[in-house]
Formats: C-alpha cells, structure tokens, sequence
C-alpha cells in the first residue's frame, strides 16, 4: 500500500467509525436499536446517498476494487467474526437448562412454527418471496425458513433491560428460548450453507460438509467446553490478566472461525461456536468480557454494520410489495410461535402475546443472515434489503409493543429525571427553608406549577422528618397532582445547608423531587437512587467539583453504580 | 478476497497473536519485556526461521503479494496507529509541570548529549554506523542522533513499577523526562520524515511540511486540548459510556493519523499527538483507558511486533561489528546524557547513575522509529537489526542495573510467595496446634527446613498473641534465620480452626508466614496483604470454591485489588 492508499485507509475508517457511532448514539437516544443508525451511516456514505452525490468523494473513501477495497474487507471481516465471538459469550447454556420447560418450549415452538410456514411459502410462492431466476429451489425455501425463525438474543436482552424485565420469570423465559433460537438457528444455516458447496470449500461432498459441522459444535460443546473451563484458570493463575484470557479468547475465535471458513460454511460460525464454549465458563470473568464486549459494540461492530450500507443500494434494490410480504409473513409466523409456544408452557394469554412480540425481534443477527446468503448467492439484493428492513422494523417494535401490553414499571434513577433546566449550580441559601424556596421557584418557572402550594407541600413534608440523608446529601420532596411525570430539581450549595441529617452534616447537594400523586413509588425509587449513587463519599466531593450541568451528568453516567 | 483468503487470513492473525502472546509472556516471566518475545514470534513465523525450514507453509501463511499481504498491511497500521494512541495517553504533560526543574534537566541533557553525539559520530563514522552508500548525510545523520537520544516511557514506567520505585521522587524524576523526551523526539523524528519529502507526499515543499508539521502539534495541544477537555464530559453525559469516549478517542487517532500522513510525516505522529491531547484531560477516566489500552497491549501492538519479524530476516542481516558499535555508543551517550542531567539536577552519584540506566532504555519506541526509517529508505536492513538488538538490549539491562544501584524493597505480596508445592488444599486439623503442625511440616519438607525447631517457633509466636485476623483467615508465622526468602504455607481447611480471632469466627485459610531473619519487613508486607486480599467477605467464600492451586491463585491474580 502506498502512503495515499493509506492516509485514504485511516480517513475511511476514521469517518465510518464517526458516523456510525453517532447516528447509532442518535438512534438509542430516540428508543431505536443503535444497528439502525449504523446501518444508516453505510446507506449515507455508499452509493445509496453519497456515491449519488459525489461520486468521486466516494469512490476514493470507498473503492469497490483495490488495496483500500481488500483493507476493509479484511477489517469488516473481523469486526464481525469478533461480534460473533460476544454473541456466542452471551450465550449461556445453562440459563437455557435452568428455566428448562416452558423457555425450551416457547423456543421450540417459535421456531418449529415460523420454519414451517416459511418453507411452505418459499415453496408455494417464489416469486413473491425474492427469489431469482436460477436460484435452488431448496437452498433457497431453506434459508428463508431459518431467516424467518431466528431471532436476535442480543436486541431481546437490551430490549428486557430497558422494560426493566430482564431479571423477572418472563425475562429468564424469552431469553433461553432466544439462546436456543439461536444456537438452532446457527447450526441450519451453517447445513444449508454447507448445501450450497461453494466452490472454494476444501471440503468437496456435501454430507462431509454438515459431518464436519455438527462434529465441530458437538466437540466445541463438550470436550471444548470442559478444556477451556480447565484453561482458564491457568491462564488467570499464570499470565498477565485480563490480557492473558482475552488473547486467548480471540486466539480461539480466530482458528475457530478459520476452520468454520476451511468445511465450507462460514467463518463466523466457528467464532460463534468457539463464544458459546467459552462463555460457558463461569471462570470467563465479568472484566475480560466487558473488555471485548466494549471495544466490539463500540468500535467493531458499527463499522461492520456501517459497511453493510457501503455495499447495497438500498434506494436502488427497494422493492415495497417484497418488503411488505417478508415483514408481514415474518411477524405473522414469529407471533404464531412464540405466542403458542408461550400459551403451551402455560402462561396467561397477556404474557403470551408479550413473549411473542419480543421472541419477533430480528435485529443484527438478521441482518449477518442476510448477507451471507447474499455473498453466497442465494438470495440477491432485492431481498437482503427487504430482508434488512424486516429485522429492523420488528426490532424497533419489540420495545414499544411489549411495554404496551405488560404496562412494566421499572425503577426510576436520578439520571433520567434530571434536566440541565433543573439545575442550580449555586445555590445560595443559608437555610432549609430558603433553600427549598429557590428550588421550587425553578421548579415552577419550569414545568409551570404554583410556587406557593408547592413550598407549602414541600415545606409541611419537611417539617413532619427532615430529609437530610446524610453523606452531604438531602432529598426534599412533595407529591402533586398537576404534574405527569417526576422531575427533580438539582441544586449545589457550598457552604452546605443544614437539613438536620442523622450524620449531623450540613447537605451540600439538594435534590428536590417533585413526583405525580398516582404514581407514589417514583418518589421512592428516585429517592433509594440518590442514596445509593451518593453511599461512597468520594461522590459528593467529585459531585462539588462539577463546573456545569452536563459535568455533573457525565459524573453520574461514568461512575458505576454498585450493585 | 475468496474464501480461500479469508480462511488463511483468519488462520495466519490466529498463528501471529497465538506465538506472540506465548513469547511475550514468556519473556515476562523471565523478566525480560513482553516485545521481545513478540518479536521471536515474527523471527520464528517469518523469513528467519519457518521461512528457511518450510518456505510453503510461510508463503501461503504470511504472502509478501496479493491480498492477504494488504490485509495484514492494514492490521499492522492500524495496531501501530493505535499502539501510538495508548502512548500518547499515557504522556502527561501535567506531570512534566509538577515535577519541573530536575525532571527538565535531566529530559534536556539526556536528550542534547545523545543528539550531539550521534550527530557527530554519524558524521565522522557513517560507514562504521550503516550508513549506506546513496543515503542523504544529512538526514541519516540527524535519524541517527534522534535514534540515540529518545526513550521509551512504557519500559521505563514498567520497570519502575516492578521495582516499585514509580510513585518515589526519583521515580517522577525519570517518568517526566522520559515524557519530556518522548515528544520532543518524536517532533525531531516528525521533522526528518518532513525533509525526506518522499515522492507520495501531499505537501511537496519539505519548509510546509515541517511548517505544517509544528502547526499541528501546537494546535493539537493547545486548542486541541481545550476543545477535547470540554467535549469528554459531554461525550460522558450524552452517549453511552464509555463507548461514546472509546469511539471518539478512536476517531481523533484515526483523523490525526490521516492529516499527518497526508502532510508527508507517517501516521503514527499524529495518532501520538491525538493520544498526548486526549490523556492529559482529567475527564479521560480510568475505565475508559484501561478497555483502549488492553485491548492494544494485548491485542494489536503484539500483531504488530510480530509483524516486523516477518518482514526482515534477522540472521541475513546480522552484522555483530554493527550491533556492538550502536549498542555502545547508544548506552554510552544516552547515560553520559541521563547521569550528567541528574547531577545538574542536585543528585546523589548513586541516583545520577541509576537515572542514566532507567533513561537508558529504549523499548518498542526505538524499533519503531527504525521501522519508519527502513520504510523510508533512511536506514537499511542491517542497521535496523542492529537497532532492534540495541532497543532490546537497553531495555533488558535497565532494570536489573538501576535493581543492582539501588536495592530498592518492594512490598511483597501474597501471590509473589506462593507456589503449587506450597499449598494444602484439605487441612484435616480440628485445632491451632494441629493446624500449625501440618503447615509447618510440609514447609520443612519442601524447603528443608527443621521440623521440631520450626513448630516450636511459630507455636511461642502464636501462645503471646493469637493469629487468627478476622474474616476466617489466620496468619501464623515465624523468623528463621536458616531460610533465604520469604515463603507461604497455605492451607484451606473446611470444617474451621478456632484462632481465637477478634472477631470469633474460625480460620477456614490458614496462611504460614517464614520469613528471613534478615529481612524483618516482609513478613508484615505479606502479612498485610493477605490482610488487604481477604477484608472483603466475599474473597473467602470463593477462595473455599477453588478446587486447585491453580485456581486459588487464578482468583487472586483476577481480582482486582483495591487500592
């Protein structure tokens, strides 16, 4: 490589990573999957937007052939053999046999179902579905059943942490059906990939190939999995850590992912396969995984997404009678089975239809799907970006729908109440009394509220017990009726108020909260959220040291909370 | 790339971080630095070794053509760029200031004589330095005096720590001027490439380039520096952490890499700058530091190590005549330099000496430079080897010199005493006399030791004051005058001990402490260390987990001590 090929090289990754990761931090902010965004970006700087604008920009950042081309193909490559690698560490085998009956149902069913349906309509309607001329009629009936069975653990899991349901009996349930979604779903496809017989494969014969497959996740699955659990504590024991075990963990993802590449199925299965193994270990500490599963979610994984755009037209290959039908018979056939499955563990028709919404979910796992079968030729462009689409739009249902029929509530924390309109930086009170009169004067300015009434509630609470916390800390708050949502004044004092703690100390930090009368536990939940946050005193000296709002916020969201 | 490339791919960056690892943690163990062994791992792999014994495996494994021998090009430019990255963090002016003017003097002086002197010897000798016929004097003679005169702050910061000297006076001393010397050679180095003006350049007049070179670094770390200090917390407040800062600091080093390489100087300098900006914001938080700089140290920069080994053979270009004479003017010039700058500085001979052999060091830093004077064409094969066995050789002297001034004592910690020979996974005892008869029996087995004279020792010990130190653990222990180093007897004992602990529980891990009489400190040192290991609850329950030595001492080394 020359020295322009690669100052283009750096600048190319340098602007995927950048878009990507702010329109994916633009897509969570507005409740989306981040894939959403990322994807957006490759659409932006590919030939879908930018090759249309300014060709010459793109096709320079971008070349489709060349040092650069192969550059990114080698990148993109391991970006998605590592995020295979954390897909399979979050696959725990043993959840799955712990929640045991109606999760291995809801799984089972959720996928019998969907495989089903989708190979009778690949078979009775073709055409409808995407498939080209010269495409194998059974490849192809094949692929779509699995793509339609899948779903996406990973979009599951976040989605259950946000509705605050991950850890609740019907959390544990979807969850270890999606595992063993995607465990099942993995092994179909890399059979069906293995059907295809691409010819660059070492290994020539068909039924050599799915021997070679279903041994390879059998041995990694049994004789693999007892080695690395015996690995890894010497590894801990006798190397640097964590950089000894995470190593060792790409080492094995990578020769996992060439052997997968050598049978004829593709390379990230073996990653995948190697990530099950290796996740199963209770001795993979909590540090060595958030290490690979930071520097993936956030660096390797966006610019493989971001490079999905760089190579589809998606404006081009858009076809809405295709979309519409692969979304439709997509929800349709996950539904079914989930809701069924779920009813046939015996769970009420409410949470049925719950678990069926959020086993519907496709996201990233979709999209790999899609466009490996697309690089392998079984399907064409048509129907990847259908196909695309579909994982997104049943992704970003997941959330909405689910929290529409279970109405979860999930406890509230301070940083989500908090507003930088809500924020007194000084707070000059010499009193309790004055210090939560200039608090619910800005309180009231804001959200439009009666000074009055309000320091009445306030001040009447306060008398009853004081609300010092103690640790530098108070929470003054009221219950209202005109008021839909909780907010929370911040205000920082220096000289300290006093607010009568049970440590003596004067409170440095006032955090008023102002909560809806129908919803007495926000108060609460936000209060117990406080106290947690400010236990260690090391927070409210870092707390007093902030210079601004967004300071303060970014101590609160880049401190860890103990748990 | 075809499947058949992307298979080999996978296979030859598995082979490539597998050896290297192996290596470096060998080297490690052998107290040698980590980039040694990563650099035999490309000797082995490359044209030196494999390539002699089985040229067909090395040539399609690590193809000096075609697509793989690009993809390999990006991964070893990207793991430098970002190996540049984590050095550039860990620059912090801050601390240049702080420690001002012995830390200045000794930087400058070791910096100025090394120059002077390389400069005149390249000028004098160019034939006995390498310099081969068709170089530029000018420029060979100032790569060479840049060469002699930088340090390498990760070795030196490393081997203090090891000595455990980082946090002494002499310690800032030697850290900020390693600092000082850091960026004021690389900004020489920067220069040199400047007036190389090679043919792909952008900037063709080598005045802009070096123009535009300092107008960088001034920006950079002026507004550069301002604007990072304000956009990290907002980053913090807004994005998901630490992915939001993890991918921005990776952005910086990509662009800053892409503007420097474009302006005609490489790469690396501006990742370097990008990383010296971004550390020396006290928003920059620890988490965030350590994800970046494991993920590097572990992961790429050995990629990169091990990549030079295949491109050079190190046995063809070994030239002894050569290495002596770098290898001594290096060492004579750069401690002339470091000692003469701490006697200006007001220190002690003994100390003077000590900071020359910590300056001494020349680490990854010099073998990088080297390598951008052989892309260059400054330098050849010959006198790169030389300058890698002289960075070796500086670095693996450094520490055991400044150990032999100095006789520094580090506080010994439980997992340094330990050994597999040493552990007794059942202790049967049901009392203190039993327990301790155990331990100490099979302490006098393996370190061959008097029985009778041993327990008669620790018993007297344990009769005046009980061991037991709360939280299940006791400490028994004894000095012997026959013993040269400190040794541990550790004994997990299941069903309980009564040691009569202050706080009444029985001892379930019963440490035997015999240290040198010589040595009273250490048996403190060990003693609080166990003390600090075990004051959380919690360690004691999983260390009864532990089936093995092994991982007895896998659960040590993996968690995280607080500090």
């Amino acid at each position: 490589m020359t020295s322009h090929n690669l100052m283009l090289m750096l600048l190319s990754f340098g602007t995927l990573l950048l878009v990507a990761r702010a329109l994916g931090e633009l897509a969570e902010r507005l409740h989306q999957p981040a894939v959403l965004g990322e994807l957006l970006a490759g659409i932006l700087l590919g030939p879908t937007v930018l090759g249309n604008l300014a060709p010459g920009v793109a096709e320079s950042l971008f070349p489709a052939q060349g040092p650069n081309a192969v550059a990114l193909e080698a990148i993109a490559t391991l970006a998605i053999v590592l995020f295979l690698l954390v897909a399979g560490i979050e696959v725990d085998l043993s959840t799955v046999w712990r929640q045991g009956n109606i999760g291995l149902k809801v799984g089972i069913v959720g996928m019998v179902i969907p495989f089903a349906l989708g190979l009778l309509a690949a078979w009775l309607a073709p055409q409808a579905l995407g498939r080209e001329a010269g495409a194998e009629p059974l490849v192809f009936a094949l692929f779509l059943a699995t793509a339609l069975s899948i779903t996406a653990l990973p979009v599951i899991a976040k989605t259950l942490m946000d509705l605050g349901l991950y850890r609740s009996d019907m959390g544990m349930i979807v969850v270890s059906a999606a595992i063993f979604n995607d465990l099942v779903g993995w092994i179909a496809f890399a059979i069906i990939m293995g059907m295809m017989g691409t010819a660059a494969a070492h290994v020539d014969s068909i039924p050599a190939t799915i021997g070679y497959t279903l041994g390879f996740v059998a041995l990694m699955l049994t004789a693999g999995r007892w080695a690395i659990h015996r690995i890894l504590p010497a590894l801990q024991a006798y190397t640097r850590w964590p950089g000894g075990v995470l190593s060792f963990s790409l080492v094995l993802a990578l020769f996992g992912a060439a052997f997968t590449e050598w049978i004829g199925i593709h390379a990230i299965f073996g990653s995948f396969i190697a990530g099950v193994a290796l996740g199963d270990s209770p001795h993979l500490r909590e540090r060595t995984r958030v290490i690979i599963d930071q520097f993936v979610s956030f660096v390797f994984a966006p610019v493989f997404f971001a490079s999905i755009g760089l190579r589809v037209n998606f404006v081009a290959n858009f076809d809405a009678a295709l979309v519409l039908t692969v979304l439709l018979l997509a929800c349709v056939c996950k539904l079914a089975g989930g809701t069924l499955g779920a009813r046939w563990g015996g769970m009420s028709m409410r949470d049925a239809w719950a678990v069926g919404f959020a086993m519907n979910a496709r996201g990233a796992m979709e999209i790999i799907l899609g466009l490996l079968a697309l690089e392998e030729g079984i399907i064409r462009e048509r129907l990847f970006v259908a196909i695309v689409i579909m994982a997104i739009v049943t992704s970003m249902l997941s959330g909405p729908l689910m929290s529409f029929i279970l109405h979860p509530t999930r406890g509230r924390r301070l940083q989500d109440v908090l507003s930088s309109r809500l924020f007194l930086k000084d707070l000059h009170a010499a009193g309790r009394r004055e210090a939560i009169h200039e608090l619910t004067v800005l309180a009231c300015q804001t959200a439009g509220l009666d000074t009055d009434r309000l320091e009445k509630a306030v001040w009447e609470r306060e008398e009853i017990l004081p609300t010092g916390i103690g640790n530098g800390v108070a929470i003054p708050h009221a219950r209202v009726a005109d008021v839909d949502d909780a907010l929370v004044v911040a205000g920082i004092c220096e000289t300290g108020v006093d607010f009568d703690a049970p440590d003596g100390k004067p409170a440095y930090l006032i955090f008023l909260i102002i909560t809806p009368e129908k919803d007495p536990a926000s108060q609460l939940e936000i209060g117990a959220d406080i106290a947690r946050r400010f236990q260690n005193p090391a927070m409210l000296d870092r707390a007093l040291h902030t210079s601004s709002y967004t300071e303060f916020l970014a101590l609160l969201k880049s401190t860890p909370e103990v748990e």
